[in-house]
């Protein structure tokens, strides 16, 4: 046996545009789009949500052709707003994997107002076409007739500005200020800072990646897992704040999007270590929840928070 | 001189029936609902938005006749999901003061997703009438207009579970399990803890009245000011989980709707006490984030967290 294709190693969040219509003709459909809601149970099944018991599956068609699915995380001990939800998953998802613009999606329930206010960070997502499979006869509406006279990007962005599914590269400082976290034990017995430095590189590339036109905060969070895989993920802002989907919910998005080990359904998660990047004396700081997200999540984990300053500002 | 009337000395968010009445005669309008757009500006000047510049006020009118005012808040140096928007402000301010439902609502800007989400909490939230100040032809439309197809409540309650403006008297242990926060230097100064009798007995009383019923994790925060005022908030949960207001966000409602003493512009609010109530073994929990909330807003101030265990469990 050679190595098990992607898929089954892990990468079930992510299906390849010619492995998409090779399934819709196998599902016996006419297109893609109608293959998705096909696909929403498989994505309720990956649902992590301890809190509600209630799984959320979402599946989205990206520009590209691929598909991305979506499930709902659920973080016992800490605060509801750390959750994340299916359409936001799937988003993220989507995001990290360099994908443009989403088509359309299927979801089990229909999308909450958090998440259609979240939705307009992508643009065109007026013309994002939904389906609820949970409807009577269920039928793909756009976005704008679930949130008509929206609140968006447009309210405050000028039109140049990248939004969500678009390229980022957010400068950052080069000068690491002291951030936060405890000793380094831990890395040095990995070997020498190997993993401090993978950590750190993840985080920042994430910090790059991320999307805060609002505060002008970017911000990257990357975990290591007790098999030593590395996953990272962006700070997703929201026009209207509160929809943001913060550095560590991204990570754990990626997280579970690649299979992670160690995790289970019990709420272990399996992580050793974690690093978050962000700008110092950034308005919108993430250390402290990234101290008790790990707190809770992950009680042993080793943080390390580097602040980034900018060698202009010095 | 006697005793200022209570909206001179602080109560500006908040307007009684009668006066209500007075002051749209007094503005040559027929009915109060065609004073609350006038009173728009007056709620937008006491927000409190370092971040974002951005004012929004809303003043809304209870089915009691009172009117109450919100405004958005903003806490730099934590996560956005923090802040507190006009239209949660109104409804936290509203279900303080015992309001038992809102009939519509003037505000600057139209409401966000998240705020229509979080407005599902009401019963009968679909007939809210809601009026934006900044549209062109400023009218007003139902909530329901707004946010079609809503998921909310009633997907997850049995009718007979009170919602957000409804009275809450949920049951809590009583005996204290150690829950976090320092040493009581400061009680002590103060007088033999009577302060922190005052902050415990203000926060289980909020913990008692607020609206969790979808964790089942009745949480209730209080701080006290530089002149020993205290003010507490109820947690006040959303059925999409994330649109939920914590118990410190409902506290800094009180503590501005009655214009708390020592704060300002400049993000000082003049906290030298804090106290948390929430059940133990709470799946959902507000203690780290009282602690981090505290560090950015009140840095020297002390936290008390009391943690009860319901006998029965023994
Ligand atoms: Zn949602
Ligand atoms: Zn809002």
């Amino acid at each position: 046996m050679e190595e098990k294709p992607a898929r089954l190693t892990g990468a079930r969040f992510l299906i390849q545009a010619e492995e998409a219509e090779a399934m819709a003709k196998e599902a016996g459909v006419a297109a893609v789009t109608e293959l998705l809601p096909l696909l929403v149970p498989a994505a309720q099944r990956l649902a992590r949500p301890p809190i509600s018991n209630y799984r959320v599956g979402a599946v989205g068609l990206g520009t590209s052709g691929r598909i991305f699915l979506g499930a709902n995380l659920e973080f016992p001990g800490l605060p509801l707003n750390h959750s994340v939800h299916a359409e936001q998953f799937l988003v993220a998802n989507a995001a990290a994997h360099g994908e443009t613009g989403i088509r359309c999606f299927a979801v089990s329930t229909v999308p909450c107002g958090h998440c259609r206010q979240f939705l307009q960070e992508i643009r065109g997502s007026a013309e994002i076409q939904i389906l609820v499979t949970s409807d009577e006869e269920p039928a793909f509406r756009p976005l704008a007739s679930l949130l008509p006279l929206p609140f968006g990007p447009p309210d405050l962005l000028h039109k140049g500005v990248p939004l969500l599914l678009e390229p980022h590269d957010n400068a950052l400082g080069a000068t690491v200020v002291p951030g936060g976290g405890g000793g380094r034990g831990l890395f040095d017995a990995i070997g020498e800072g190997r993993m401090e430095q993978r950590l750190r590189a993840a985080a920042e590339a994430a910090a790059r990646a991320s999307h805060a036109p609002y505060s002008g905060c970017a911000a990257g969070f990357a975990v290591a897992d007790v098999d030593e895989r590395v996953y990272a993920g962006s700070y997703l802002e929201s026009a209207a704040y509160n929809p943001s989907l913060g550095p560590m919910q991204a990570a754990m998005v990626a997280w579970v999007a690649a299979g992670g080990g160690g995790g289970g359904e019990d709420g272990g998660w399996g992580i050793v270590a974690a690093t978050l990047v962000e700008e110092e004396a950034a308005v919108v700081s993430h250390v402290g929840t990234a101290r008790i997200f790990l707190e809770a999540m992950a009680p042993g984990a080793h943080l390390e928070a580097y602040r980034l300053r900018s060698s202009k500002a010095d």
